[in-house]
């Protein structure tokens, strides 16, 4: 089954990505560039029955820093 | 407007982190995890009115090496 996490910044916490992605996109001449967070998408090939609970905790201890990250789970239920 | 960009490695590249992932999730404990493939979600906060042309122009220009990625924008028509 196919699971889906994204890992984003909590907000408040600076992203230095994001502002660098947000300053090029001024550069190459995009206009209208209010603000840009930079996070992580990882796509999960997990066994059939994998519980949204092991899918948490997998996050918790691996996937997110959850002190300065949030992440949300895509697929399990 | 806030407009979701999604870069994944294009299938066939081999993803290293995606195999770290899976590796250390392993060495954790958790069973049953057959493949993971990392990526970047990139979410931009744009001036409305702003097209979809654009925001592929941004991710063809700069947010994906569409070499060896694949992007998928959510949030603009």
């Amino acid at each position: 089954m196919k699971v889906e996490v994204f890992v984003t910044l909590k907000p408040g916490v600076l992203d230095p990505q994001g502002r660098a992605i947000q300053h090029a996109l001024g550069s190459l001449g995009f206009a209208g560039v209010n603000d840009v967070r930079a996070g992580r998408y990882i796509e999960l090939d997990l066994a059939d029955g994998t519980s949204a609970a092991d899918v948490r905790s997998m996050c918790e201890k691996l996937l997110a820093n959850t002190v300065i990250e949030n992440y949300r789970i895509v697929g399990v239920s």
